[in-house]
Order: C-alpha cells, then structure tokens, then sequence
C-alpha cells in the first residue's frame, strides 16, 4: 500500500470513528444550533432574497470532487451558500405555508433518531420501534374512529393486519388508501385471481365495468391526480365535482356526476372528501358524504392531511363530523402535529382493508412476521414515527387541543382586521385556520358592483397582477411571507382570481405580526409602478363609464 | 381564561421557545451523542434481546394521553424502553442487514437539516435547497452516464426538465422509473391523450396489445412486484426470468420468456436489471441486456441501489459496464453512500423521460417554475439531498471508491474464511461485497453427494432448521448479527435452502470481527439440541444406508 493511499484509508475511519471537536466549524454551529435554533436561524438565514439564478451558481459543478474535503471547509460552504439562502420556515411572520416552528424538543429527539439509523421495513433492523410505530397509527386510529379497548388491544400488534401505514407524507399516504380501494374493489373472484395479481384491464372484465373512477371536489389536493394515474386509472377518471359558496362539494353535483359515470359503466372506486382543503381549509360536508358512500356502496377516504388534528380539539371537533365512517383517512404529522418534514400516516378503519396490498419476500417481510414493509409503498424507511409519538406524549390531547384552537381563533382575528379595512377584500373566510384575501381598494370595491361582467374580468386581471407582485416583493424582502393561489370567489362567477394564502398555525404568529403583515402589502402597493398599475383601471373605466372612478 | 388554561397555554409557549437546558436528561443524551455517539450506542443499546411480546407491553396504550408529558419523564423513557431496544445497526459486528455505521459528520449536519425544515416541494419553502438537490442528481447522473461539460449545463437546473428525482428510498425509485416508463410507451398519439389522461385499459386499446409486462430474473427486489400491482399491470406481468449458476439473468431464458409475451400480443415495457441483487450482491449482464433491450426497443431500467456506487472504484466499476446505456437507474444513498435512512434516488438518462410524469397545480408547481415537485412521487419532502450532497463532497470519490474496494476485499476474505473452514459451506461467493454460506458440517457434506436426491432434500430441511436457529440465537444474543434468506443454489438443484447472507459494507467489520461471527456460530450449533437435530440426519441415514454416516 502507498503512502497515500494508507493516508487515505486513515482519514476514512477518522469519519468513522472520530466525532466532530466541540470547537470545530461543525460543532460550534451544533451547539449553537443546540442552544437556541431561534437565534441559530435568525442569524444565519439571511432575509434577502437572491434570485434562484444567482443561487444557482453555487451548485453549478456537475462532477464529484476527486479529493475529499475537509469538514470545517465544507461546513463554512454550507453556511454561507445553504443555510443562508434557505427559507426560515419557522419564522412567525412566514404564515404562507404548512411548516411551522417546530417544538423545542423535536430536535434533540431528532438526533437519537439518526443516530440509531432504524429501517422500519422489517423488525430485525427496528425491533422496538416496530411496536412503537404500531402504538402511533393505534392512537390516531382511536383519535378517528373512537374504537373499543378490546378493538385495539386486539389489532395493535396482531402481524397479519394493520390499522394504517406510516410513510413519507400525505401524497403517499392518499396513494396507499387508493391503491388499497382499488385491489378491494376488484378481490379475487371465480376464476379472477384480482388486480394485485392479473392487472386493471381483466379487473375491469371481472368487474363487467368500462372504467373505474374516483370522485372529489374541485378543491383536491395534486396527489389525487398522481394517483389517478399511477393507479393506472387515468386522469380523466377523476372526476372533479363543483362546489358550494363555501368551497365544499356540491352534493347535487356529486349525484349527477356518479349518475353520469352509472350511464358509461362506470364503477367508483373511491369517493374522496376532504377535511381541511390546501387552499382554502374548508371541510366537506362529511356526513352527507358517508350516507352517498354508504348508499352506492363505495370505499370513503377522507383527505385530513392539514384538517386531521382539529378532532383534539372540544370545540371544533364537530367540523369533522362524519369522519369516523370514513374507510380510510390521511393525516400528515409534518403539518399539525408539529414533526418534523417527512411524516404522514393513512388509517384504514378495518384492519383487513390492507391485507388487499400485502406483499412478501423471502430474505424479509416472511409472511406471518411482525415487519411493517409488508403492509407499506415504501421499503426501507427511518424510525419517524418516534417524532410523532414524542409529540402525542408531551403535548398530549389537551396541548394539541390548545395549539388547533388558537390557530382557528387567531384566523377569525386575521379576517376581522382584513374586513375591517377598507382597502382589503377577504375571498374566504377560514373555516379552520386558512384563509385567503387580495388588496381591493375601497375605491374599486365600490365601483365593482355596478360594472358588466367584461370589465369586472379585466379588473379583476389587473388585481391579479397585483396580486402576484405583492407577494413577490413580499417574499423577496424575506421579513414575512404569504402565498398565493388561484381560485373561484362566488362573487366573480367561474373567474378565477389571485389571491393571498395564509395559513396559522404557528403559535408564535401574534396579532401584531399580522398587522405587520397587512402594513407592509399596504406600503409595497404604494410603490409608483404599482400605482400606475393600479390607475389603468381608472384609465379603463373612464374609457368605457366616465364617473366610475 | 382559566387559570388552568393560562398555565397551559404559557406551557405551550414554552416548548417552542425554551431550548431544552444543557443539564436536562434529553439535554445530557444529546450532549453524550454529540461527543461519541458509538459510546452512546454502546452504552444504552441493550444487546440481549427481550422478545417481540414482551417489548410490546411497553406500547400497548392505545389511548393518547390528555395531559402533556414532561419532556424529561419522555425521555427517560425513550432511554430505558426504545433506546435501549433498538437494533444497534451500526455495530461493526452487525453484518447481516444493508445499514452500516454512518460517518461522523452525518450527525451534526443532520442536526442542520432538521432545524431548517425545509419543504423540497417547491421552491419557496427550499430555496437553495432546490438548486442544491438537482446538483446532487446531476453529479450522480455524471457518475453513471459520465455526459459532457455542456450537457450538465444545458440541463442542471432547466425548470423544465429533470435529470432524475430524489426520493425517500430505492422503492419509490423503482415504481417511479417503471411509472416513467409505462406512461412513456402508452404516450399520446392520434386520438389518444396518453396513459396518464386516459388510463391503462385505452391505452392497451390503443397499442393494440392485450397486456404489458416486466422482466427481471428471479433476483428481482420485491419493489418490483409492488410496482406491478399498483401501476395496474398486475403481479402475473412481472416476469421472473431463470438465472445461470451465478444469480445473473439467464439471456436464453430471457429470450424466450420476450417470445411468449409476443405470442401473446404482450408489450415489454421494461426490462429490468440488477447492479447489486439483495440477496447475493450479483450483477446482472448489463452489455447484454442492453443489447437485447435496444434490439426489442424497450425502456432499459438497471436497480442499483446497492451496487451503483461501485462506479466509484477503478477496479471493480467494470463489473457495471452496460449501465451507462440505461434509461433509468436507482441508486439508494442510505446504503453505499452512507447517508441516514430515508433517501434514494431514480436518475433517466434522456433529461425528457419525466415529463411523462409531470404534474402541476396551482397554488405550488406552477407550469415553468422550478419547483422540484412536479416530477416527483412523493409530495412534501426533507432537504435529505443535502446528506448526500455532504458525502459526495467531504469523502469524494476517492474516498468511496476506498469504501467500495475494502468491503469487496473483506468479502472476499471471509469468504476464504468459510471456505477453508472444513464446517462451513459457502453458497455464494462474492461478487461485490455480499455472501451467503450455513453451517454444514465437514462430516455430511462428505456423504451428501453420494446420496439419492430425496435423502438430500431431506437433510436439507434439517439444516435449514438449524440455520434459522443459529441465525435467531446469534440475534438473540446480541454480539454479531447475521441475516438469512431462502435461494436456490446449483449444488442442490430446484430445491430452495436456507442460507446466512453478510454484508460488509461497514469499514469498522474488521477481520478479527469476522473470526468471532463465524466462531459464535459454530459455538452455537454445539449446544446439544442442536447436536441432537444434527444427530437426526444420521438416524436418517442409518434408516436407509446405515453405512453412511
């Protein structure tokens, strides 16, 4: 062996064996980090934006380097090129997104996760964490389904059945439930082996049908439409029902569009209702949806990603109603229940309905075992669900009670100060603690009223602009942040318009921070190109109504 | 307000703004892990198994608790009942499962990861994280299909296109390789809008063919047959072609098992190759198999998600030779490049392949933003890239092509261990650095080739019993760990037996370790049940040729 190469081989088990100095680049940013992450992240993201492109060119090299490199240099990189330019996610003035601060604790338990570096996929590599996912989807199973002592004590552990699947988020999550749905639907029968095992196409001959098709509001979340085609079903197949003032479906619509797919032949394979919309947080109406189910005799899935944990709450758990009969239903602990990116969770409310996508191998998930790759998309997956069953046992119901409450609250104060100024317009009111809303003068809301429907559309293209503008600068200046989105307002027919999307739940977002919010759109809105932009609709009514404006 | 309820609500605040102190027990566990987490490992792991049963008690409670948890009560715990009942996967004597130790910086960078909480759906919940993910997928594209300067420049960070996605692990690789590949081959055409729109059954309509189907040899990872099911073509298509004496796909086979799909108006819509099989570490004939696949026009996917990173070693990257003509390959960062679990990725050779499987929608993804998750399976997901992008830099391919050739070299050792070891049988030598042998004692396997095949098959059965014993005391026991499969060797024909399967992959599995692994087995097998199940085989052979033993 040479020189170097000896050399090398040392300074490979150094990284294997010598753990970072305390005083090092690497450890000082972990105490710090370890310290106080608030401070951590306030110091070192920096609130400016770059541009993308400008960002870009810091991850431009396309070769592995050669030579390894030290860690202190690669951490000084990771500093000022990733950290800095990262988004502060935590930030109580960031309300345009679903990432929250995160509880203090998460972090350190965070590590003895890593460290213990568990694959969930089978016991030999997770022993007491396969239990302890177990227990996690028994307790969000109770949340939902509000079973009996013996039920769980029964199926908590049993290894040919599970309550739910753990996995990487709600996407997955609703896939699983999908996937499920579908291979239930189309079992084994006669001389039908079922889908899992012969495919869609002589599914559909068993089944006598010439399609299957999933059934939601306009409001569903993307992953359906991934389903949808993964599942081999198709897009066109989702059928997209209108809804209400509210942004709930329509139930009317729901009848005539199953009444339609009757008249082609074809059989719904789930019917989807959702418990917290990504746009608007608005709830299906879940009951009528359970009876529709129960009447035509179709899988019920109730999308709860964001809306799930509003079941702990007393006062706002009626919301939800409906949501115990449900099939199966999805609920992300990356949102509200506090943990960290990468967790969701799909419950099945009859432990037999997974057994419709088990599979099994020789070297692990032996058929009779206690591995939960058996019942789950992924494969090797990390332990999680520790995060999860850290944050049901120190928060606890009461905690997580208090945390949806105050979201829901704090949205109701958000859309009062929007109503109460004349210059807003708020679009959706918050049903649970999303709401949305665009600036509309007072001047023009006025006016709006008594215009054709041409001109309302091409103000409300202009406002769109706006829309769009504000919360570019807004997040470009990086002190707070807001989204947007487009959507159906009652108000303007089937137009869509931009608007402002805010979503609270992080507790540290306080009423100040929200006014906060509201004064600097006003202040970017007084910039001159955005009042000029603005007078091109008093250009255009003056053109076409004189007085309007 | 109750004063309960204020009480609970400053409580609340507390967790999000109050860093655990430095004294607290979560925050002298995360101290002790910062400074030697192989000390920290060593110390709470509890190496002596309790069963399943009984770990279980300690997660039986189906009922989530009302009031909160003190986060130092939590933790002891975690200590005492999780902690302490894990898998200590990255003990140098535990050689049977694909985790290995981690080197040391994963720990504290990790530590960043988490306490950015990055969203890598979109761009403005990542930021930097986004341009810094397709970085990594560029470098390990570069790494496989080793294109020009311009070609990583045009594509890198073109928002439109994608060089392959990032995911949480090598299956959701797979599904979205196969995914990419069937919405590929039933793409638009005439009066047909695609797979993706219109499902599998129009589409089979369409290419005029009754089914479509996917061949691997009998080596194939499970994944594959969780793909067929949920992208509706059904278990039935994946067609698991005969391997040669080496596990590789047998071409002839392969061949004839083409010819019967086109007897049955059957489209290949792909062909599947190994870099790395699970249970024996083999490799398929990539060259042939490309050739065949270029010849039948069919995607060409090769799973490497163990052995891709044997690209790395001058000496041994010829053993991958083929892969190059792939159209999509898997690799999974939490095996070979000694990442945490959670993190694979699929890379396409032809920067258009995804847009088969692109989606949008309007509050994230827009059409032409560089939000990263339109191509992609998975939803919300961690800034997990930047692990990678971390190994990548800090070890450098120097450094894993070291990695690569020790474990080959030590594979290769233990095997000549096994071999010259009079008791032992290797049944799989080592192609990369994956074996499989069992206990077969020098005394019968003297006698076992003289024996008439039935008598063979017998005393098969009884080793095989034996293997799963010694394989599950060794566990029990806590020392040195071992995992076993079933697979079919050529010495003993169509029949399958139990074997143990090693993997060296940790650099820290010295020989001396190796020496102890192969001597707790043999002290196991002379415990005398075991000598008595061994003694039973003699019985066996007096029965029925008392000269034998």
């Amino acid at each position: 062996m040479t020189e170097t190469a000896r050399a090398n081989l040392e300074n490979l088990y150094r990284i294997f064996t010598v753990p970072e100095a305390p005083d090092s680049t690497l450890g000082a940013i972990d105490q710090a980090i370890s310290k106080n992450v608030a401070d951590f992240l306030q110091k070192h993201v920096v609130a400016l934006e770059r541009s993308l492109e400008d960002i870009e060119k810091d991850f431009s090299h396309s070769q592995i380097p050669d030579e390894p490199t030290f860690v202190s240099e690669y951490t000084t990189f990771v500093k000022e090129k990733l950290v800095a330019q990262s988004v502060h996610t935590a930030a109580p003035g960031f309300i345009g997104h679903m990432t929250s601060a995160l509880p203090y604790f998460m972090l350190p338990l965070s590590r003895i996760m890593m460290a213990l570096n568990q694959n969930l996929v089978k016991v030999e590599t997770s022993k007491a964490f396969t239990p302890m996912e177990r227990q996690v989807l028994a307790m969000l199973h109770r949340l939902i389904y509000a079973g009996e002592d013996s039920f769980y004590q029964q199926w908590i552990h049993d290894s040919r059945h599970a309550l739910g699947a753990f996995c990487s988020g709600g996407t997955i999550a609703n896939i699983t439930a999908l996937w499920a749905a579908r291979n239930r639907l189309c079992g084994p029968r006669d001389d039908f082996a079922g889908l899992a095992i012969e495919g869609l196409p002589r599914a559909l001959d068993s089944l006598n049908c010439a399609g299957l098709a999933i059934l939601v509001s306009r409001r569903g979340h993307y992953s359906l439409g991934k389903a949808a085609d993964l599942l081999g079903i198709g897009r066109k197949q989702l059928i997209l029902v209108d809804t209400d003032a509210n942004n709930r479906i329509d139930m009317a619509s729901l009848r005539e569009a199953y009444n339609r797919l009757q008249q082609q032949n074809i059989r719904v394979l789930a019917l989807v209702g959702i418990a917290g919309t990504t746009e608007t947080g608005h709830i299906d109406p879940l009951v009528e949806m359970a009876d529709f189910a129960a009447e035509v005799a179709c899988h019920f899935h109730v999308d709860a990603a964001w809306g799930g944990p509003t079941l702990f709450s007393d006062t706002h758990r009626h919301l939800l109603r409906g949501i115990e009969r449900a099939d199966s239903v999805t609920i992300d602990a990356h949102k509200q229940l506090y943990v960290p990116m990468g967790a969701g969770m799909v419950l099945f409310k009859d432990p037999h309905t997974l057994t419709a996508i088990e599979h099994h191998a020789n070297y692990i998930l032996r058929e009779g075992s206690k591995d939960l790759g058996s019942h789950t998309l992924e494969g090797s997956r990390p332990g999680k669900a520790m995060l999860v069953h850290a944050g049901l046992s120190i928060i606890g119901r009461r905690g997580y009670e208090l945390l949806i409450d105050l979201g829901i609250e704090r949205a109701r104060r958000f859309a009062e100060m929007i109503v109460a100024h004349p210059d807003f317009e708020l679009v959706t009111a918050p049903e649970l603690n999303i709401l949305t809303y665009r600036y509309h003068p007072a001047w023009l809301q006025q006016q709006m009223a008594n215009l054709d429907s041409q001109r309302r559309q091409h103000i409300n293209d202009v406002l769109d602009q706006l829309t769009r503008e504000v919360q570019k600068r807004q997040r470009e200046a990086g002190k707070t942040f807001v989204s947007r989105t487009r959507l159906r307002s009652p108000v303007y027919g089937t137009q869509q318009i931009t608007v402002f999307r805010v979503v609270l739940a992080n507790p540290l977002a306080t009423d100040d921070i929200l006014e906060a919010v509201l004064a600097e759109q006003r202040d970017i809105v007084s910039s001159p190109d955005l009042q000029e932009l603005l007078s091109s609709i008093t250009d255009i009514c003056q053109l076409t109504a004189p007085n309007c404006c």
